[in-house]
């Protein structure tokens, strides 16, 4: 999914298309439409051989060009560059409801989506919290699911996410942080770490200073970790937010599971904003995006890093293949 | 004041005064056991002429030598090396209480403590959550006052600190924030920045999505920030606190003030935990100390880096010259 077309999704999408780096990895088809895919050739400044079709079932594999589903949705001629546009946001909807459908057929494996607008899908209709709460409800799902954040050297897993932190410390329960540990297990397998090393982080300062500045450590979280651990998940901790990361760029942890949504955010944008992917996991369909957004300020330069991009669609191809296992 | 003596503190502390690299920034007095001292410099394979004083009034300015102040309460021989110990604890304790009183009879302009061990001060009857609360006790302070922490890119000031995350969120108010930013402004002068930019983080994820995910920056926040910015102080914020320190890094912030612990650990830790300085703001006398600890596995190895300790002294020697104009 090419992203939303005033931003820089299409370039990216159509330079890590033209390289092929992500070929090997998956059986790649663009949903969307093709003049969004041209503009995204012209900013990169690349040409790829590619066939219309107009629907996912017409498309032959293996596939002589690259195949495009033509939703044939969006004119970008008629859209603004480099700003919110309402109706670029209601394109992105709608073209991630029908990518959405097609997973629900069992047409697509994976959907990895080039940037998105978070105000322009408001303003185009749908209001969601964040684009995992869409997914979860455009998919039906009603168990546990999450915003995974995935660098290099990590990947971060969340109790909470988009609440207030005042709500965020309520929603601390031993069944989300159970749940949250079994998705970071499941999902660090997936990616293949046979024996995924998980650290879990304190909620209070300093870990709570043996319950001086708070208890949940000793109540809720220290418990629940120990009693997963004796199940057979490698999970340690808790640890004390302003150490767990120090670890964790140091090797130790193959996953981090937060309490709250600035902990992890506050330390993976600072060791490598650009590098990063947002995964949604524990839906049945696997959902990758790169975690910089349209970045506004360059659209249409033709210096826009696809490195993001091109990491979100090998975590899916990976993702997805784990999941046929 | 060399430390607590089953740490790396005496080596640091003989390593900086040997090289006298902070030497033209202040006239320096060490308050503590010559035995202590003796200690360092074998720990670190250097001898400094020193001469001992039974009191500091006893010190003569300019000194032919590196005066210190014996105080004959540590005997290092009979005490472990590398491990917690309660009754380094009460001599780290009683040494700083005696430099508190100096400083309070107008004899110490500043006090730079290398690394303390705070299980030992709890068990050596030094029961504070932290030592800007023990100083503030020992100098009677009772208005605000808070811990700053220095990397070389920017400094943090906590709006509250080791309390545990749910009485954080109460303690956000107004007054506090206005206590904080007020600190700031003026710590950040006497540092040398003649208006300096201080960046105020958000409480909640994303700012609080325009009240979607709390209300803390609409109602507090903000209009606190606003109000001092009408006075004159160069504050701007709320910013989210996963871009903040993004800011902070590329040189757009001379300080940030954070609501929690957490929020300014995470990210300096992350940036340069070594480098770091941790201050004692607010007080009439300065107290700084190097933001790591007393690292117990290399103790006696010769190898710690008084980097930290270097740069606390400096630090302590601008703050102090501020006050004294």
């Amino acid at each position: 999914m090419l992203g939303d077309p005033t931003g820089i999704g299409p370039e990216i999408a159509a330079k890590v298309l033209a390289s092929n780096v992500a070929g090997d990895a998956a059986r790649l088809v663009v949903i969307g439409d093709a003049r969004v895919l041209d503009l995204g050739m012209r900013d990169a400044g690349v040409r790829i051989p590619y066939t219309a079709y107009a629907r996912l079932e017409d498309v032959p594999w293996p596939s002589p060009a690259l195949p495009v589903v033509d939703l044939g949705n969006c004119d970008p001629a008629r859209l603004p560059r480099g700003e919110v546009s309402p109706e670029a946001g209601r394109v992105c909807g709608e073209t991630l409801e029908r990518m959405v459908g097609f997973a629900c057929e069992g047409r697509l494996d994976a959907v990895t989506f080039a940037p998105l607008n978070k105000a322009a899908l408001h303003r185009g209709g749908y209001p969601f919290p964040d684009e995992h709460q869409m997914f979860a409800r455009l998919t039906g799902h009603t168990g546990f699911y999450g915003e995974m954040n995935v660098i290099p050297e990590f990947a971060t897993f969340r109790v909470t996410s988009h609440v207030s932190l005042r709500q965020a410390i309520d929603l601390i329960t031993p069944e989300r942080i159970e749940a949250a540990l079994r998705l970071a297990d499941t999902t660090l397998r997936a990616l293949g770490h046979d024996r995924p090393r998980i650290g879990v982080a304190a909620l209070n300062p300093h870990c709570g200073e043996n319950g001086l500045f708070g208890d949940e450590e000793i109540r809720i979280i220290r418990p629940t970790v120990e009693r997963l651990r004796a199940e057979g998940i490698g999970a340690t901790g808790p640890y004390s937010s302003d150490t767990i990361f120090l670890k964790a760029r140091r090797g130790e942890f193959d996953g981090v599971v937060m309490m709250y949504h600035d902990q992890g955010q506050i330390a993976t944008k600072l060791l490598g904003f650009n590098k990063g992917v947002t995964v949604t996991a524990g839906l049945e369909t696997v959902f990758t995006t790169p975690a910089h957004g349209t970045a506004f300020d360059i659209v249409g330069q033709g210096k826009a890093d696809p490195g993001g991009l091109e990491y979100a669609l090998r975590l899916a191809a990976r993702l997805a293949a784990a999941r046929a296992l």
